[in-house]
């Protein structure tokens, strides 16, 4: 089965506001088996809305409408909605019943335009919304169903769980959909796709597509496939990650599961930590804080993190985490000794079972021949060992610190599990 | 002029990714007076493609395309594009070249793959791509123009703003437009609305549009404007911006010039500090080195800043920022006794001129009756002066942290300019 989605409103079009209701609809779509294979979005306008109707109509069996449902004269979608079905509008006692309800509640008056959010075109069904006002509407012409939903995402999302994919489930016999996706990190998409080449060639016979969906310092690799035996997806799928695991098992550092959020790199490192009961510290210089702002953005960090310094002069990585002046003289501040000291004196100072240290150069000034912007130095400790690593990123001050970022924190990962 | 967004890519129709690049071409096209009328995502198809090319091309003059150029197997907007246009591909020896600079720099091999990313349709104006290694491509079917980019979003933006924008700007004969953002924080969307009315009413009458763009802890407020005469454009917004001052200038922390990036809380506390040759030092609790994250993040940070500790412990808030251990037995670590204590000791110890020190419950669990999550204490100190402020913002860890970071960096500027 397939779907489109439509967006109405001015304000997706001059760029006001970000479309984050497609997002969701499409994954909770997807998760159904049902196939997103077009998503648009309009003005709040007559002939533009019906043209889009006529396209989605076209394509989709099912075209999840939200938007211009407002009370508001700038929001045509249920007089368009009612045009494009011949179908008048009446009033649906109920919804002014509801409607009545919701604005008692809050201890204001029903006003005549709110009475009027009870108006639906005769024949639809109506998607109760049970946080907002604006009704929801269900028709169908010929084979595809329209749904119309409000714009407001937690009244959406509610209408669209509660009565709009149970009904759909209901009605139909959905072929089944699994994907997963493999996360990597420390091998750029060009190098990750020839080293698998051979392995992705293979995919199309097991009706297995892959997607390749890169991030800064992070490359996930999506498998998905779909078809009537649900169980024999999910072996398919991960039978080919298990090939995929012999050819770039050093780069992977965690999956995105069916139906899940995609882990970070801070999320897999907490829950390795968490899991172990074990804590860690951060030392920060070209990163700023970064990492520790990743580490601490999990709920819950308080159980594994005890604390960053962030020693932004070399006077600072002397007196707080007695990194020897000399080094400073010597070979500079980005460099193995000093990462070094700063790991195993941070991790001394919080006491904590881990450490990890970044020192490099972040752009856009500070490069020289020898050591250019993007070069950074790494270092982890635990009490029993110390290890550094060196780095060239490129030279975009904030790429930089992203990828400086997601590199170190797999190098700990590694470290923790001593991969490394 | 009208123009359309084209996204594509699989990713964004599973609802993986969230399609950021359509809002802000938007956003670019809008300032330019390029009404956008429709936004679609396809999937990496090449019939869908095709069938969207054609719809596009009856509505606008400028289609933006973004994604599927990469690479990788999966990414086949450049072989539908050349089928479009029915002009075979060729080696663009230019391209190689910047492709193979791109590598050399990194000191990483060519492959066959990236030397692959200079073929282009016969025909077309290549965009240069400064920041990455596939190729813009600009091409004509009768009267609408067809602009092919990548979705990685800052190779795509600074192909638009560098060479694409200049193209249409110079090709055609386009009106003048001003714009300038006023940048405010400490006040909702809707106070400052009621706050602002009576001068908002006034603005119709000069031809100025006010767009309310509201972030997370920060309203932004867009005054634009078209016509034909640049001066005087400019005259009418900034004189209105005069009169806002005196209504809301408590609430102002900076303006978004034409044409410029919009400068953050960060931006504006650095180049403050910058300005008078300062520094400052943070220590950070519940933010968890964010804030210190935002500042390091404008370049030439190391100028004024010192460095940062984050005390995620009580026990690193006392050995290492010497907060009194009763404070925690008697009134707990977000308070104003230990914000005091956290501000006035970093400040001491990174012999800083000024410190902000903030300590609060991020959530989503730690609250109580008394102190609620979202109850965040903001301290500032300088050699002469100490003083704390409590916020409560909501129940949203990410939001918490993020709205901490942004009220308390507008302490900060408030207490460097002596206005607190």
């Amino acid at each position: 089965m397939k779907a489109e989605i439509l967006t109405i409103g001015d304000e997706i079009l001059i760029g006001q506001i970000t479309n984050t209701n497609s997002v969701w609809i499409a994954q909770e779509l997807n998760l159904l088996g049902i196939k997103i294979v077009h998503m648009a979005s309009v003005a709040d306008d007559e002939a533009s809305i019906i043209r889009a109707f006529d396209d989605a109509k076209s394509r989709a069996d099912f075209v999840f409408i939200t938007g211009g449902l407002g009370a508001t004269k700038d929001d045509i979608t249920k007089k368009t909605f009612s045009k494009y079905f011949n179908a008048e509008l009446i009033l649906d006692e109920e919804i002014v019943k509801h409607v009545a309800s919701f604005f008692i509640k809050r201890g204001k008056e029903l006003t005549e335009i709110n009475r009027k959010q009870g108006l639906v075109p005769k024949g639809c069904f109506v998607v109760h919304n049970p946080n907002g006002t604006a009704p929801g509407m269900w028709m169908k012409k010929d084979n595809t169903v329209f749904i119309s939903l409000p714009g407001v995402p937690y009244e959406m999302k509610a209408m669209i769980l509660e009565t709009v994919l149970p009904k759909i489930k209901r009605e139909n016999n959905l072929p089944h959909i699994y994907h997963k996706t493999v996360l990597t990190n420390g091998i750029g998409e060009s190098a990750l796709a020839e080293l698998i080449e051979p392995w992705e060639d293979e995919l199309a016979k097991k009706n297995i597509k892959l997607a390749y969906l890169p991030q800064l310092g992070v490359v996930r690799l999506r498998l998905s496939t779909l078809g009537p035996n649900k169980d024999l997806l999910k072996k398919n799928v991960d039978e080919e990650i298990e090939k995929l695991k012999t050819i770039i098992d050093t780069y992977i550092f965690g999956y995105e599961n069916y139906g899940e959020e995609t882990p970070s790199l801070a999320d897999v490192v907490s829950k390795l930590l968490r899991e172990r009961k074990q804590t860690m510290a951060l030392a920060e210089s070209c990163t700023g804080g970064y990492v520790s702002s990743l580490i601490t953005g999990v709920a819950g960090a308080s159980d594994i993190f005890k604390g960053a310094i962030v020693p932004y002069t070399n006077k600072a990585k002397h007196e707080l985490l007695q990194v020897d002046e000399a080094i400073f003289a010597n070979v500079g501040a980005v460099s193995e000794e000093c990462v070094k000291q700063l790991a195993e004196n941070v991790r001394k100072k919080f006491d904590a079972d881990f450490s990890l240290a970044i020192s490099g150069i972040a752009g856009p000034t500070g490069g020289t021949a020898e050591k250019p912007v993007g070069t950074v130095w790494v270092a982890v400790a635990s009490k029993e060992k110390t290890l550094a690593l060196k780095f060239i990123f490129g030279d975009n001050r904030q790429r930089n610190i992203i990828m400086s970022a997601n590199y170190a924190l797999n190098v700990l990962r590694k470290f923790i599990l001593k991969s490394i």
